[in-house]
């Protein structure tokens, strides 16, 4: 399993990822799963991939050779451009490998997040699907995750917003996220890969590999676990009387309702 | 779809519902999926259901019969003979139900969450699989889920223990863990039904049903957001720089890894 996340704010991106792979149970293993593409000055590009780990090495390595050889996402002028060179390099490797993978009962399976800048335009967030269409992250809708997504979407949901969150406190949301997910499903493990990329810049200058026994890592884990129990502790009490007579049901119906269901 | 929680302490039970029931996406109602059998002084049962709604209404519906007769739960000696009677019950309307569902290609899909507590036992907490066999909640895994478990998980596994959670404790954890669900899935819904058991009582006392509108959860869900904002601009950046050398992945060695990768 993979968990990928990445946030767009007005100041910038935050992209993760963690970098345990597994076919079942019994096979575990370590990849990189965030990939950057980058002509400083020019244009930024990080992808991030989940799925089956062998299309996702074929996307990244034939992206990778054109990249190197000056084409493909070296020209693109727009990220739109090049969400969209993603997605044709993703049907490409569908045409290769899909048939086959089909025969056998196996999906073709692979999502890509784009997280990037082009000069001349703002900083933006792309997911591309199997089937090599791509979506594009909003203000409304500004983060987007692949593969394992539930464990760590709630708190998302509640603290990011593009005009209020802060780089910093993005990152920090980014490491929650997935600490969360790795903590409920083992096939989601660390280091995590992140990659904070600052409105503009058009370089990386802030990228890093974190691992488990990393003491921000820890620091905020702990922290994090202490203060959460604190603050549910603080928060007021489920008033459980007749005293709230609206929202009460008196048992008596709660047993006539039950009868009405089963009838 | 369907959220139901149970939580067990050594201070007795919560255990919590959602009300909304959904064919695909279009067919959306409310229904109880908290159900009480209560015998004062001898025994109180609670069952909360997830799956196919028609087949948990069977369920409900030929205990409930049995129970009002006084057989069936309402003579059982212990809450594993309750969680087997469940079972018992559950594999009665495979038999009867099953074989139609499986030749339309539909599975026969129902989990049952059990909680209560039999006079001259302690108060426990089951989750019966549609095969009718039963898992027990146990102090070092104290919360059972059914339903969709996912955005309601990492919050319980972060605070909730079976030796410190007090029951008004859980009560919270209970309703933020159903609120994050909510706002993440839409198939989960309220009403929210709430019942906190206490340890020995052999009755139910409180027990009630949260609107949406409800001003505790309004409240609860406010502090809460407003608190996580702040606990998160609170807790300490996440360190970019070079200056954790041991953590930290020189853009050079990461592009090496990549080539590794894809090579």
């Amino acid at each position: 399993m993979t968990y990928c996340l990445g946030i767009m704010t007005n100041k910038g991106l935050v992209l993760a990822s963690d970098s345990r792979t597994n076919a079942g149970h019994d096979q575990a293993n370590v990849a990189r799963k965030m990939h950057s593409f980058v002509q400083e000055g020019e244009r930024v590009f990080v992808l991030l991939t989940s799925g089956n780990l062998s299309i996702a090495q074929s996307v990244i390595t034939l992206l990778r050779r054109d990249f190197n050889a000056g084409r493909g996402l070296a020209t693109v002028n727009s990220l739109y451009d090049a969400a969209r060179l993603v997605g044709e390099q993703v049907r490409a490797i569908a045409a290769l490998d899909g048939p086959a993978l089909k025969s056998d009962g196996m999906k073709f399976n692979i999502h890509v997040l784009l997280g990037g800048q082009v000069k001349g335009e703002r900083s933006g967030l792309y997911m591309i699907y199997s089937q090599g269409n791509p979506l594009r992250a909003s203000k409304d809708a500004c983060f987007l995750q692949i593969g394992e997504c539930k464990y760590g979407k709630p708190l998302l949901d509640r603290g990011v917003t593009y005009y209020d969150t802060t780089l910093s406190q993005a990152a920090k949301y980014a490491v929650l996220s997935m600490d969360a997910t790795m903590r409920s499903n083992v096939t989601v493990g660390p280091p995590i890969d992140l990659t904070v990329y600052h409105e503009g810049e058009l370089t990386i200058r802030d990228q890093r590999r974190i691992n488990e026994q990393d003491p921000d890592l820890q620091a905020i884990h702990g922290k994090w676990e202490q203060s959460l129990r604190r603050l549910v502790a603080e928060l007021p009490d489920v008033d459980m009387t007749e005293t709230n007579p609206s929202f009460y049901v008196p048992k008596q119906d709660i047993e006539q309702r039950q009868l009405d269901l089963d009838g």
